[in-house]
Order: C-alpha cells, then structure tokens, then sequence
C-alpha cells in the first residue's frame, strides 16, 4: 500500500507489467534473430506489437503465464517466431533484462559518494561511538561514515556481480532445445549474444542459484541502507540531535516536528527485500524441469527485492545528501565517563581527540577503497 | 510482476490506495460523528472530498504518510475534522476497515462447499494413501478431501476470529488522546460504534498483536491452499492421473498438455502471504509510541497478505470446483505391495475396501463440522 | 551457539531430546491403555524402558525419525505395544506434550505482574511520548507500562489457547486406523482422555495448522518481549537515562558500562522465535498423507520457537523485575517544545501534568485488564 | 530435536561450543603473538587454559556474551592478554574460523563428484521430461543430474569465495583500535596474518555484509540439495519407480516400504538453513559501533545455517552416491502423448532417442565445468 511513497517512480516504471512485456518482446527479436543467424529460420520477421497488459493477464491466466497469449499474438504476425523456446525462456530472459534495467537506476553511487563526502568532511568530528546503545569510548564521525561507506561498496560490489551472472535462458519445452536439432548450443551462443548477456553452460529453469543471489544480494544492501537509517534516527533523537535529516517529515498532529522520514524509509524498505529474498530461497527447490509454484512465486519476490532495495538505497542517499550534522553538539554529548573510561585504558586523555586511536587511519583505508571503486 | 494473474479483480481493488484513501476519509467521518456526539464538537461537518492518490503520495513523502496532505485538504473543507488524532489513527482504523473488506471476498465458503463435496461424493472412492510420496496402505478420496476440509475450516475460523478483534484505533499524537482532555474514553468508545468495531483496552499504536496476528491466520490459510495444491498436483502427474484441473494450462510449447494451473497459482500465492506475515512478525518491535519503520512496513506486508491469501483460496476453490476425479484409476493405481501391506498389518483384505477402518468415519466426523460451522 | 546464554536450564530440559523421548514412551503407554481400556488388547503392558538417546539417533537416522528403533525396543518388551499407530502418531503427540510441558516453565506471570506494577507504581509518572524517536507530548511511563502489559496478556492468551488446541495424533500408517478396524475412533477417543488432550476431529498427519498456530503465537509473544526490551534499550541510553537494568551488563574493555543485557537477549531471542514461525508457516504445505522433509522440519522449528520465545519471557520478565526507573530524569528529559507543542494543541498545560488527556484512564483500563485474567 | 538425525556429528563437533571457545582462545593467542611482534606488548605469554563451557555460559550471562568471564579466566594467567581488544573481536574472529572449519567438512566434492558420475554414465538414458508435474518430451537423466551438477558447482563456489572473504575482526572498543595508539592498523594487519584471515579495510563491527553473505550462500546451497532431493523422491514415487535410494527408510508400521529417507532430510535441513539466512539479513541493521540484540542473534543463526547446509550436503551425497536408476523403467514410463508431442514440433520421433537435442552437448558442457573445477 502506497508503494509510492517508498519506490521511485522511474523504478517502479522499469519493473511494471508493462516493461515487462517490451522486455519479453526484445527477447523474441533477439530470438528470431539469432535463429535467422544460424540459419534455423529463414529471416527474422519484424515483431510490431502493441499489447495490453490487462489482456496478457486476463488470457494468460488459464495457462498460468502471460507468454502464452503473447506468443498467439506474436505468431500472428512472425510465423517463425517463438521457434524453439518456451515461455519459461521467455519470462525468466525477460526478468534478467528488467533487473539489469532496475539496477541501472538505483542511486548506489550518489549514496556512496554521500557516505565518503561525510566520511572525508567529518574525520576529524568527535562523537560518542555507542555499543549496545550505551556511549563507549570517543570515535569520528567520519568513521562512522567509513563504516557505512565500506558496507555500501562491498554490498553495492556484491549486486553488480550478481547482475553480470544473470544469464540469458533457452532451453525449449524441456532444456534439451529439441526442436532445434543439434543447432542448440549455437542458438543460445547467438542469443545471448544479441542481448549482451552471459550464456550458461545448461538452461536453468530449474537451477535457480543465480535469482536467489541477486535477491541475497540485493536483501544485503538494503539492509545496510537500514542501518544507515537506523544509526541516523538514533543520532536524531531529541535528546541527542547530533543530526537531522534535512527534508523532516510533517505530523499531521505535530507540524512543528521534524521525523527523520527518509531513514524511516529505508528501514521499512529493507524488510520487504528481506521477505523477498526469502522467498527466492524458497524457490530454489523446484520440480524436475519445470517447477509448478516455486517458479511462479519468483516473478513478485524478484520485483519486490528491486523494489525495494532500490527504494531503500534512494531514501539513504536522500537522507545523507540533505544531512545536517552539528559537530559542537556531538562534542558536548560525550559523557565524562566516557572519557574517564579512556583513562583508565591507559590513554593519558584530556579531550576526545587524545583518543581516537586509528580512526583516521581507518578513514583514509575506506575513502581509498572508494576511490579505487 | 503479474499479480493479475494471482489476485482476483475484486480483491485487488478492495485493496488498491484508492480504497484506502475511501476508508481514510470514512474513518475522518467516523470521528467527526462521534466527537460531536460526546459535544467535543459542535457537529460533525460534512466531508465530500475527491483525493488524488497519485498526489496525497507526492505530497506524503515528506511527511512519509499519506494522511497529512489527507488532513490538509480535508482542513480546508471541515475545520473541525480530525480533532484529537494523528495519522496513526486514521491509517490504523483503515487498514482495519480494508481487511475486513478484503476477507468478506474470500472465497472462503466456496472452497469449503468444494471440500465438503469431494468428502461427501467420495467417501467409498478408494485410493492408494502416500507417506513420504510412496504407497502406503489404501484410504478413500473422500478423506483425503475431509482432511482439507478440516483444514480450512480451522484456518478460515482463525482468520475470522482474527477479524473479529482488530480494533479501532483513537489514541491521539502519542496515545493519551490528551487534545480531548478528559473526554478521550468516551469519544473512543463512540468512534468504535461508529465504525462497528471493537474498543481496544488502550490505543494500541506499538502494540501489533493484532495485525500479526491476522496476518498468521492468512498465511496458515494460504498454506493449506498450498497443501491442497500441491496434493492436486501429485495426484495429476502423467504417471498417476487420478486427477485433473478441469481449466487445464495451456502450454506456449506444448497445446495439449493439461497443466495444474490453478494448483499452481495456489502455492505461488502462499508463498507471498507467509513472507507477508513474516514482516509483520518482524514489525512487533516497535519504538516507544510510533515506530520509525516497523509501522510503514506493515502496509504493504499487510496488503499482500491479504492479497496472497485470497489468491490462495480463489485458486484453490477453482481447482476443488472443477476436479475431475478419476476413481477407476485411483482403484487401478494401488500397487498389489500396498494390499499385501494390509494383509501383512492382520487385516483380512481382499480388496482395498476391506482395508479402509476408520475412513467413512472421520469423513462424517468432518463433514459434521462442516455443518456445524 | 551458546544457547546456555537465551535459554532458561528448565525449559531447555523440557525440550530436550531426552525429555521427548520420555514423551514417547508416555504416549505408548497411553495408547496401550486406551487399547486395553478398548478392548483392542488384552492389557496394557507395562513399559519400563531406558533409552540412550545417542543410540536412537544414530539407529533412527535409517529411518528417518527415531521412533522406528524406539518400537523395536519396546516389542522386544511387551509385544502389544504400538498396535495400530505410526511413527509420526507418536512423535506428533509427544511434540504436543513437550510444547505443554514447555509452555507451563515460561515465566509469563511474572512478566505480566512486572508490567502491572511498573503500570500501577508509574501512572502519575511523566515522561515524553516519542514517535519516530522524536519526543511528541508528555505522556506517564505507567502508560507505557500499561501497553507492554496489555500486549503481553492478549500474547499470552494467544498461546494459551494454542496450547489448549493441541490435540493427541492417532491415525495409523495412513490416516485411517486401518489396524484398529471399526475400533479407531473408540481408541482414539481413549488415547486422548488418557493423556487430557483434546481429540480431532480426523486425524492431522498434514493439517499442521496447530503447529504452525502456536509458532506464530510464539512468535507474537517474542515479538511483544523484543518491543518490551527495545523500549527499555532506548531509554538506558546514556544520553537519556531514564531507566536501567539492575543487572547491567559487564564489559570486557569498559567494565563499568551498566549494559541493558537482558533487553538485548529478549530482542535476540524474538528473531530466532519469528525464523523458527517461518519454518513451521512453510511446512504447512504437506504431501498427501505424509510429508516428506516438511514435516521433520518441524521438529527443531517447533523446538526453537518455543525455547527462545520462552527465552525471551525470561529475558523481559528478567529485565522489569529489576527495573531501575528514575522518574527525575524522565520528567528532566521533556524538551521545552513538547510543552509548547502542548499548548498549541489548545491545552493550557503550564506543566507536563497538565497534558496527559487519558493517560490515567487507560492505565486503569489496562489493569483492569490484568486483573480479570 | 533430534538434530543428531539431520546434521553430521563431525560437523556438529566443529560448530560446538567447546569448538567455538577453542578458537577464542586461538584469536586471543594470535593477538598476543601479533601484539608482540609489533612491539606492543613485549612478548606473548602462553595461554594454556581449560575452560568450562557451561561455567562460561553461567558466568557470561550477565555480560550478555562468554567473552567477559574467559578474559577473566585469562588475564589470571596472562596479563597482557586481549590487550585492545573488545568482546566482539574474539567471538567474530572465532566464528570465522569455526565456519571455515566447519565448511572443510562439508561433502561437497563427493556431491559433485556423484552427480558428475550420474551424469556421464547416464548421458544416453532416456527419460521424461516433466514440467508443471506433466511430462512434457524426452530428455536424459544424465541432463537431469548435470543440471544439479551445475547448480551444486555454483552454490559451493558462492561459498566458498564467501569463506575467502571472513576476514578477521579486531576494532577494540568502539572500532578505532583506541588502546594502541597509533598501531592500530600494524596490529590489524599482523594479527590477520597469524590467522592466515584477509585483513578488512576497516573494523566491521556492525557491517555485517560478511556473514548475511555467507548465510544466503549456504542457504542457496542447501537449496540445491533440497532441488536434488525433490527430485529424487519425485522419480521414487511407487508409481513412477524410476530411481530408488539404496539406504531406504524403514517404516515402524511398514517395514517393507523404500522410504526416500535421504531426501527428505536435505529437504528439512534446507528449510533451517534458509530460516537462518533470514536472521542474518535482518541482522545487517545494527546500531551504531554495536547491535544491542542483532549481534547476539547471529550467533545461532551462523552455527544453524552451517550445520544444516552441511546436513542437507550430506544427506544428498548419501542418496546420490548409492542412487539405484533403473532406466528401463525410465524409458517405459514415457507416455505415447509425449512422443506424439515430439511429432508434432516437426521432429521426426520414432523413439525417445530421436528427440534428445542438445542433451547431450549440455552434458558435457557440465561435465567440462566439473573438470575445470
């Protein structure tokens, strides 16, 4: 419910029904070319086709996919077309093209570079590092910011890889490509090739390691934009407002407040890709060549990771781009036991800055890391 | 991706933001009645507003809920509207209003007749029992349907008892409904009459038993679609053909192949209602009296439950509605092992029938609660 | 890993493998008493059996659940014994034991009582409201107090009833009795007054909706101790003050940290209670008449969700128990703008006292509540 | 329960606490050597400890965590023992370990190497297709296992590049490595060299990307084997017969009955790993420099997630490795309808062998991945 106050909208259009279907008619051309290229057709036949999503659904729902009515439609007008493939090859090649598309507008790098401009800008910023939510001993804010700049860069790093992975499909009615003959593997070579994407060493219908990684992958970055939101709300709090967020949310009872909105975004985001991940795990079991369900349940649960994973990297980048930072405030919160702990470990401090340890240095490694990114 | 496919039409508009966005406005109402008979308010001023949801999204993304451009337009209509509440509160009792709404389409009864039907026509029809998916010894057909029938009527009555319990919500910026001074109790004992639903014992703004609990009743239920789904589709396979979906799959590949498409639509769906429910267990955690994230993550988490669920029992009632049994075959089926089984158990059996106990019994014993409920 | 740490010694011992195993041979026990009691066998021998439970495993894991050696022992014993039931008869009824004798150690009282007299001690208490972690308006900690309290008993009801629906499994290889003959529902009938459990209305072997019912309700009920503990977490933070844990938490590098340890071990344990619900959402999805992996993946499903949601009680009750609450700080805490907030509400509140609309009334609702329960 | 059934004691061993604490006291061992080298301390005292797990996991309880107590235990003998560093650095260093160690027994190699087998000598065995649960054109059984081949050489190379990533942990504090002034990061650097363990950019106290990761790795892995177990008892139902497991279950009521024991439980075991996944991704949102409760529920969740992932390992080495394939009764099965099928895609089908495709190229495609492998 009102996915659009958690989704951007240029998202949320890539991953409709609607980019979907033009997603699943590129994979027919590519098709058709790569069959005309090695020869099993004649020529690829142009592919002109205006379909109404409603339609797809309402026809599809008998057969249990939206290919099938499309495939009536396509056939229409390309004899030759479809030749070969099932519609499992061209849903699953279609969901490929819509997550790589997905991705390429989630604004990973401006939260990086929002992550390392406060890392770089705060270094020298003490503040309370806090464990089990109880002051410790003094840090940097631009750790902090390090910290969150390094988990970004290595889950960002981790969905990127996944997205090279995904493969196109081809497999036919059953993954032996038998209405091609033995003209199979130069098919998929072909196809593959027309869409820029990886071939795999056997179709996957049911091998389905790669979705359940690019969900993991994405539930992990997600989550690491929550506890950038969660670490914000914490700093936010009235008693502490070491920061705000610069675009507060209103309350309808309390205009005057100002709630750290976008990290509330992004907590609530990342719960979704988690559940969705999940239920790509649940779908690696699959029957036999085809499954009956577990497949089916992909679709959403890949849709809703993007989704929201993506929704979640905006709200932080959104959240960190705005960020009011008050350095004197953090100062003052330090607790005198916090110091006297410093003392006491041996560390003859006066002020927090006497006891910062390597935080710099740490600092210095992360932005490194960010450059060579 | 193709929720159209899984959620009925009408399901999925009782669930849409435009839904909501009407059961907002009837909860503005509701209140506005209720303050002005406690004499809070001199009369509950009309509301007859048209909200754009694309907009109340846009202009809520600030604030992260779409209630407070809600409250704005509805100020310049009804001054005295909304008096005492917060965007909780009229979320909350919405959502309450959309999930009773939901539920009274699911096609609950149907599928239960559907049971109740295939115990009764088949309670002699007998049929080789499976454990871990090899025969065992003979049961009937009829059990076999009792056992989902038991089944549902047990997750249809949690999911109806669930219902039952979700409250009003009236609890004000943080939950003393202090801009009603002392008046608090009595307008909230009047906004639930209003509304037809129950009082709760305090506002319950971080207390979500009730919205978790509902959404585990969904996702049991839609499990046991998933159960019924999945014994469909054993019974169908080629190999043992007992069964069969009477609105068969069409294939893109291959036409005639008769695949368990609603059976299949039944899993899938489950699959989203238990990942919904998880969120929803996730988000018991709350902070002090408006959680930063839990809460806007029940929305969607509670929508697809709801969503999923209802798929599962749409699918799984046109599965049970339209089975062709095949009771010579099932007959045919038992191996000559699962007979000598029996013999061996010390069961004077020469046919399947000799070897059925308690069956025809615990098919009554079912079908009376059937009757019953 | 070090379970010692989140699992009360009792409650782990009542869902030992150990304890279970005793619950097996009570349930023989009783079947064959309920036999004799039938007339199915002469008498009921008796059964005087030491089992190692090592040894049950490692000649169980053939079979794939130890009851299969567990009745070889016994026939060697009294020939009689386990006539007409299966493995999964036993291993279901002594599930349902374990979880009652498992539920009768949760400290679930003396978590209600703690809340009732933070409620009782603390309604004239003030304290800032906070939603989104930002303070709102004054409110009275007896408020929060009292919605710990009211979630803890509708959670602890959940339970409960759950519990009470835990019916006694007797169905034989296949569902039917089969071995019984016209006797099975008499035994049935039997077997269920003989260990006071409710009897079904047809066997369960694949209805798991009682399992997977009372993990939710587990869950729920861990949730409810997460949000106790995370409330509690927020306000011992340093910066704030206004509670701590009696028992802090030593700290290796800083070991005059007052750590909030039982609040963290109650958020620790409600994640691992909600997984475990997942678990058991999942394995309602059962093939025919046994399952083959859902159904034995209920057993460590069912186990967990009940030693960490009965850890988590442990922890909260722990937690409050000693609560240390200084109502100074609290009333210190509240920021000049919560008060002006107040007033702009129209309240003419000079001080905190003066805004707390219904915080007493329902504090007084709520314990009424608790007493009636 | 039971988990002697499910999870190989070898494995268990590795991830016991008495393992865990084995390794704490190897990081606390490498620290000191690590401190010594670098000049810190002047030389590694020795460490020879015998440590009472259960009086750890007493004493710790009030710490929240075993580290407290053993450090005590530890400075009795070594005084400049753990100097600089923090609870948190020895159990996450430990855990690395204890997962690398533990994933050293994993059967992996066997697994790929019996589907590798399966896959060569059954590259000409002809078999249906089945997609949807419908049997859909021939293929082989040597695709069959090459597609599981593939998938299981995927998901082990996911974790073990996830293992390669373990980095060690060492931040002291709060993550600035404060106690030793500025050599820090030389200390950093040397101590993961002594644990022969990557050195990470900077502390990952609450970036947690490194063990979400390895939990979704393991997760997928044991998916696969649950896919491979499905399969298996799919192709051993009675009335299919294709395949058998040579070790097959016993029944206690029927003791003749083949019971596909193996598979069902990689099946089961599937279903914790993944439910540990989930706690590990909701894990990724910590507070500040530690996780009140996030951190702490790891733990079980990382032991859960190796565990079971080995077990489901196991148990899909075992069924593969003493598989019965009986492939005339594979060939036998093949409905006419599915040669018919063949026919009409315009191949001219005499017998299943006409209509293999690519099947066999596939095949050794897989078969060459292996070898690379």
């Amino acid at each position: 419910m009102f996915e659009g106050l958690f989704v951007p909208r240029e998202l949320a259009e890539r991953l409709s029904d609607e980019a979907c279907v033009e997603r699943m008619l590129d994979v027919e051309r590519a098709l058709s070319r790569a069959e005309a290229r090695a020869g099993v057709i004649p020529e690829a036949e142009a592919i002109h086709i205006d379909l109404d999503v409603d339609r797809l659904v309402a026809e599809g729902r008998a057969a249990g996919n939206p290919v099938e009515p499309l495939v009536r439609a396509l056939h229409a007008q390309a004899e030759s077309a479809h030749l070969g493939a099932t519609s499992q090859d061209i849903i699953d090649t279609a969901l490929v093209l819509v997550a790589r598309d997905a991705f390429d507008v989630f604004e990973l790098d401006g939260l990086a570079a929002a992550c390392a401009r406060l890392a770089d800008e705060h270094r020298n910023t003490v503040i309370a590092a806090r464990t089990l939510l109880q002051q410790a001993v003094p840090t940097t804010f631009g750790l902090k910011a390090a910290g969150w700049l390094v988990a970004i860069l290595q889950a960002g790093s981790l969905v990127t890889s996944c997205c090279k992975e995904l493969a196109a499909e081809l497999g036919g009615a059953a993954g032996t490509l038998a209405a091609l003959g033995d003209r199979g593997p130069e098919v998929l070579r072909l196809f593959a090739e027309e869409l820029s994407l990886p071939e795999p060493v056997v179709p996957w219908h049911t091998n389905r390691v790669r979705f359940a990684q690019l969900g993991s992958a994405l539930a992990i970055l997600a989550g690491i934009c929550a506890k950038i939101g969660l670490d914000v709300q914490l700093l936010s709090q009235t008693e502490i407002a070491e920061v705000r967020e610069a675009v507060g949310g209103a309350s309808s009872t309390m205009p005057h407040k100002r709630n750290p909105v976008g990290s509330t975004r992004a907590r609530a985001c990342a719960r979704h890709a988690q559940a969705a991940a999940s239920v790509l795990f649940g779908s690696l079991e699959q029957e036999h060549e085809r499954a009956a369900g577990a497949w089916h349940a992909e679709w959403k649960a890949l849709r809703d990771a993007l989704a929201y994973s993506g929704g979640a990297v905006a709200a932080a980048r959104e959240v960190l781009d705005g960020l009011e930072v008050d350095p004197q405030r953090m100062r003052a919160n330090i607790a005198d036991d916090t110091l006297s702990e410093a003392r006491r470990l041996g560390v003859d401090a006066q002020s927090p800055e006497d006891y910062l340890g390597s935080a710099t240095a740490f600092v210095d490694r992360a932005l490194e890391l960010y450059r060579a990114s």
